[in-house]
């Protein structure tokens, strides 16, 4: 195998969320244990955007968008300026810290776009990068992507209490030991967990005293439940040039059809992220970056009410779950994932994943692809219809019993 | 300056088309000779959507895609199934060899996603990749961001008659020398020149021969004049797990706004690519993905009329820069873009290029973007408002007048 081959031999898809329909089906049929569960199938693997629709006003921007012509589909690589003179103010006063349209915001083809341009603007070859595990899947496939050497730092989400369990020391050993980045997503993805004020406030520190950037991944930060305080890291008062913030439309909006992401914070980076953009995709997406007029713009009470029935779901599906002798779950602060650790199985978690689909309609993303550590776990996204998602956990619920060891 | 550093200061944008408006004056009012000349600005550095309308039918696809929801919202990461079937049977008939809507094809964001994608799925640190020059600036660029090794090959544009001039024995050469890629674009993106057949069928057979992958970037070849045949190369009998086509709606359609591509060939490079475009921007353009459902769909007689209109503007363009003395300039074949060589000048070109802007209300992009023996030129997009375009080459003819060596 030549040295581009191995390259993609590690970004494997093959259990990433959304790529299901690519699976074969294998040996599946000798491993099952019972009928097939009746019900309406649900796939967890992403947020229901039919369930939960796109926040208002966003079609009609579109189409103004598409209206405006040329201008708004030739703009800036980085974006359209009188889009991000508005946007700026705002992620300005959401996050707390100023953020120059000029020189410190870009807009991009989804948040992931964001993510793949900040981590190519920061990390070489050879390159030591701090890496929570568990983190976002792809957070560790981009610093390998870039043949950077990936330190990790573990999170214990499960047993930690008011914050997220950010292992610190490990974090502090890491700059020590080279790291100049650390990429991390707060709340966490997957497991639904807000790092504390003294958590970011530490990170802060230490990324100031080691010279080290932080890439942070606050994509579900607008999705908070009851009793959650959210500490934005380019708040604490770190070197501004040090932190690259990334966030979206995708999740607590809905808009993830309208693929639109955006970075902002140190200039220095965000000048990198547009020269590459400029070769990654060329511009920030045309005529979509007109729906970004929606975002922070939604009408009064929209976003409490999103927040509300989310949590609602979460508490349910919690609470199906909770009675299940040996699941282990921590209440998500935030954003609609459930990591839930499963009890000991007769079958390999990949294969249980297999089986949930193949036997309840029940998409899951499986563990392993978060970290080494959480091998025994499932990701579910719980935006989704509230009675389907309830139905489904209880066909979950009923194959964790029957392939129980 | 560390090796990241090095690296995005090789991608320098400044004088990439679209990126004007962040360039400083700099010191152009001490080099300005004359008055300014009035009229009405005309960039000519990308078409004008504005000018030359979406297809018809491209707005009705995209609310037809939101419409549907979490469908077209969420798909696999190359696209939706139905839409890369529907797509697979146009473009293997438009292109004359078949093309797997399974295996063989991925939808990007733009076609500058699909050559992303296609260079990073075929160059790793230290291979050497034949680039013709002059060619679209970022194939040079996107190889030097994978820490590739550029082997130029020579285009004769400005001489060469009923082919586009491809110094073949300087790709044979590359090949021997151990290029194991070769990226081109046909029509020559700057020059509009279109390969002929036996220049296709050559680079086939040396690919062939040496093993060697082709991405041949064919976004243009819709658009073709009176007289102009167009060979595939993907039709020649080419191992077809050899080539790369790639195409996209941005140019001759107009739907650069809705940021749509296309990538098709060789399975082996298509799943490498799905994999990238997994961490790059995690799935094909989701809603704007159903705007592919009215390309190569459009109106009868919709096509011939765009390419009359196209015909007719590089026509008078033509004229009106060939009664230039020292102009030289060959009619482009297919495409909208001129690639005019200026007479000596008592500025530098990139002056010039400043001082249109600022003296005469035109933009055009400098020739150095595209190789480094274009210096002496300009590239225009014509795909513009007729008379717009035919007032700018008269203010663009005076100034060559004024600044003339």
């Amino acid at each position: 195998m030549n040295s581009i081959e191995k390259k993609f031999e590690k970004l494997a898809t093959d259990n990433a969320p959304g790529q299901e329909t690519r699976q074969k089906a294998g040996n599946i049929e000798t491993l099952l244990r019972g009928d097939r569960l009746a019900g309406t199938p649900v796939d967890f693997s992403h947020g229901d955007v039919d369930a939960f629709a796109p926040a208002p006003g966003s079609f009609e921007a579109f189409a103004a968008g598409v209206k405006r012509g040329g201008a708004q589909a030739y703009t800036e690589y980085r974006g359209s300026l009188e889009i991000r003179n508005m946007l700026a103010d705002r992620l300005a006063s959401f996050t707390g810290a100023a953020v120059s349209a000029d020189d410190g915001l870009i807009i991009t083809p989804g948040t992931q776009g964001a993510l793949f341009l900040a981590v190519a603007s920061t990390v070489s070859a050879g390159d030591k990068v701090a890496v929570v595990q568990p983190d976002y899947f792809a957070n560790r496939k981009l610093v390998q992507f870039f043949d950077g050497e990936i330190v990790p730092v573990k999170l214990d989400y499960l047993d930690a209490r008011n914050k997220a369990g950010l292992d610190l020391s490990a974090l502090e050993d890491a700059f020590k030991a080279g790291a100049k980045v650390f990429v991390f997503s707060n709340p966490n993805n997957p497991a639904g967990v807000v790092y504390s004020r003294q958590e970011i406030e530490a990170i802060a520190r230490l990324a100031d005293r080691h010279g080290a950037t932080v890439i942070v991944d606050e994509l579900y930060s607008r999705l908070l439940y009851d009793g959650t305080d959210y500490t934005h890291l380019r708040a604490t008062g770190i070197d501004p040039e040090r932190v690259v913030t990334i966030m979206g439309p995708s999740k607590t909006e809905s808009l993830s059809g309208y693929r639109l992401g955006a970075a902002f914070g140190s200039t220095r980076i965000v000048g990198r992220m547009e020269k590459l953009q400029a070769i990654v995709s060329l511009r920030a997406p045309g005529y979509s970056q007109a729906v970004l007029s929606s975002w922070f713009a939604e009408p009064a009470g929209w976003l409490s009410e999103r927040c509300a029935a989310h949590q609602a779901i979460r508490d349910d599906l919690l609470s199906q779950l909770g009675a299940v002798e040996g699941v282990r779950a921590r209440k998500p602060e935030a954003g609609s994932y459930l990591f839930p650790r499963l009890p000991e199985l007769a079958v390999s978690t990949q294969d249980f994943v297999r089986i949930l689909r193949h036997q309840a309609g029940v998409t899951v993303t499986p563990g392993a692809e978060f970290g080494p550590h959480s091998t025994d776990s499932v990701r579910l996204n719980f935006s989704q219809n509230h009675k389907a998602a309830a139905d489904a956990i209880e066909r979950v619920v009923e194959l964790v019993g029957r392939y129980r060891k």
